[in-house]
């Protein structure tokens, strides 16, 4: 996941009224019952776990573009065909491909001191021995703007803490200053940017994350400070020393490679053209094994797809499952599959994005017509096994799927505890022993109800309003 | 701290009997009253954190014969005398040197993934493009022993999981294959050692730590695996997998170094030629800054005499703090100390070491004279307020005070919780932010009132009996 908000903007929890409201002709009976028992028993385990452990431990790393980006594609054709799927094939992703090779820092003043940091997703190469200069602190975007004139000649340093919640709200707040911190420092004549690590850890292992260069701003290197190195540094300043820091990174964009999403189908049994897609990306960020980083999301919709395909009744329309390219820096597969798609797209019934850890689930979020709500209400019971009847109006899909509202596809994510997701997002900590199976299952259960009721309700959802397509641009 | 046994050894609570016992005529009331009045302010806070804080923030790492070495023993000149503490002084310890330059890993087979490791302290290098050979894993000397003809011509894997426990058991049990496993697997034919490392984690941070080679047997390179790194390889083993592992240190031994214990004192008011000795060890491993290991039992040991210092009653006996070298890979700070000392050792009333982090206390531990029992039990209730009140019978003191106990010297510890401690113990994690204040205060609170006591005693401690002056030697 790379900065989807996962706030529900007005999470007012329906799970009440759902239990009291008649199921809605648009849902029968015997579709609910079935989505229900789908939920029950995945509840109570999955094979999720398998094919996490399998992406994690026979791929690892897979950056955009990089040798694990193409051994993932096999992965996943293979493996969607292992297990059934229809249509299984590679759409092919022109990727961007941005490499680290190394980076290293230290205090240089008052007294030499390792730091421990890793370079942003994007960000340009140091010079070959580094950047040094004295460090300006400020703690937020708007902190630097009123003391622009401090930041001349230094590395700014973002000294931004990212709260803990178990609605992962802290990080939305806190992102910004990875995004946009280096070109709005490079606009007040800054040399680098060091940023505290966008985490809840206390470890030292720093967070990457893409950065966003606006045009027109010098392009300066950016590098995360592992959480406590960040603490060194703000002691040293708050003792009043003026502290000098040197980093190097080597590191940066190296032209274009081919990638794919991957897709694979259950094919409807009544409207096979029509589509609920499931959605989660098969890329990387290089540091871990990208476990919680969307294998999960990944296992997740490969399992609760899977599950739907053994039923004996299929539900009417084709479940898709697509692995993402490209999710973490750059975006490009959930754009391209919008764009090969797009004909297709007025077939879309729903598509639902898993990228969200391991976390239990809290509920299920959701954006589309308004008429969805009572038919939403309905599906709701059936996703109680998994503890997920509650209902957050006004959810944002996820990163990938983004492109799709845009084209007022429905969107849906189950809600997960994110309280430890940001212990280890974009880390060299997110590996397999991360997984906490019973939010993994449960995840799943939840996924594979609602797809199954999505896919098999008389009317599709109601679109999503023109006025609800884009969101507003996060800064 | 090195591989201390911190299990105490027939752990009879006594503090029952102890507040029940009236005062032993060695120890006066005035005595006693002082000592628990020093403990009840100093558990409500110190500034020992201050002192810790500026070890590891203005030094940092400090590996015997590293330029941080050598720093911390100015640090430590300055910091003594700032404190006012008397007869200040560095005498000279020769140290060998081992040095770590860089370090890397990766399974090859069945997949490319990357390993994180670090080499074990003392290890010797790989050739320069590394050792690469298939994993023969074993999870104990013992098994290594039953199937050494699996061995030859392999990388062991010492798959031994350490246990989390309060009392830090764990680490007794599971630390003979980071010391042992090298020379072991040597002599079965073994290119290499790679170890899960002896930690309770799930960091990727890989836990360094000295290694004993043994004479007559091949040296061969040995690295701890973090802890999610191994458990990959096991499980890519349990999978009936064939796996081929390739690592590369850059490290060894680089001759000899001068270093220090750095000594000061608050002279004793009537028997100033008698000394408590309060210890604990200045250098530290190089990954992180040695902040809980052992910066803290510097910050300990310098604030309760500094809190001894400040009272108007000074005790009768002279308190001396010891700030040893290169406790963790050589242990030539604690024998110097006692060579350099050997005609003064009959007059070292008493020795204690502080170097088990900053967890609460849970006794005090003691090893001497059988006679000194009841003292013990009419001081243990001014530790009451620190939480120090139990004492621990057969205690091992800690790794620099060894020679002294050798002498006959009596010997304490206060001991502390454990349960978090080896999450970080030889870790690039031992960083500033992971001191548990309140824990550090206790801690000094009950060292502050049991060296007020002992320097206080009419009659000091009954000597260690020659029978428990040396330890049993562990494999």
């Amino acid at each position: 996941m790379r900065r989807k908000l996962l706030r529900a903007f007005g999470s007012v929890a329906l799970a009440g009224a759902a239990a009291a409201a008649s199921p809605s002709g648009d849902v029968p009976d015997e579709t609910l019952r079935l989505a229900r028992d789908l939920c029950e028993s995945a509840a109570k385990g999955t094979r999720a776990a398998d094919w996490v452990a399998s992406l994690t431990d026979r791929v690892g790393p897979r950056l955009a573009g990089s040798p694990g980006d193409r051994e993932s594609i096999a992965w996943a054709l293979s493996t969607l065909r292992a297990l059934g799927f229809e249509r299984v094939r590679a759409e092919p992703v022109r990727v961007r491909v941005w490499r680290r090779e190394a980076e290293s820092g230290e205090v240089v003043a008052p007294h030499r001191l390792p730091l421990v940091l890793t370079a942003l997703g994007g960000s340009v190469a140091t010079p070959a021995d580094g950047v040094e200069a004295e460090v300006f602190r400020v703690h937020s975007l708007e902190e630097l703007d009123s003391a622009a004139a401090g930041a001349a000649g230094k590395i700014v340093f973002f000294d931004k803490k990212m709260e803990r919640a178990a609605d992962g709200s802290g990080y939305g707040r806190a992102v910004d200053v990875r995004s946009h911190g280096a070109s709005r420092a490079a606009r007040h004549g800054a040399l680098g940017v060091l940023i505290r690590s966008i985490g809840t850890d206390d470890n030292r292992l720093p967070h990457t994350g893409g950065l966003d260069y606006e045009d027109g701003a010098p392009r300066i290197p950016a590098a995360a400070l592992a959480i406590p190195d960040a603490e060194l540094l703000a002691r040293l300043l708050d003792a009043g020393e003026r502290v000098r820091v040197r980093f190097r990174l080597v590191c940066g964009d190296s032209g274009e490679a081919d990638s794919a999403n991957v897709v694979g189908e259950v094919t409807g049994s009544r409207k096979p053209d029509e589509i609920v897609l499931l959605g989660a990306h098969r890329d990387s960020w290089d540091l871990g094994t990208g476990a919680i980083d969307d294998a999960a999301g990944c296992g997740i919709v490969l399992e609760a797809a899977r599950r739907i395909r053994e039923l004996s009744r299929r539900p009417a329309r084709t479940i898709r499952v697509v692995l993402y390219a490209n999710e973490e820096n750059g975006g490009a597969g959930g754009k391209e599959y919008a764009r090969a798609h797009a004909e297709e797209l007025p077939k879309h019934a729903a598509a639902l994005e898993a990228d969200a850890g391991t976390g239990r689930p809290r509920g299920l979020s959701w954006l589309a017509g308004s008429s969805a709500a009572p038919t939403l209400a309905a599906i709701a019971p059936a996703l109680a096994p998994a503890g997920a009847a509650s209902l957050f109006p006004e959810g944002t899909g996820g990163a990938d799927i983004t492109p799709l509202r845009a084209a007022g596809v429905p969107v849906f994510a189950v809600l997960q505890d994110a309280t430890r997701y940001f212990d280890y997002h974009h880390t060299a900590n997110d590996t397999f022993d991360k997984i906490e199976r019973d939010g993994l299952d449960r995840t799943t259960a939840a996924v594979a109800a609602f797809a199954y009721a999505a896919a098999d309700l008389v009317q599709p959802f109601e679109r999503v309003p023109p006025e609800k397509r884009t969101a507003p641009r996060r800064r």
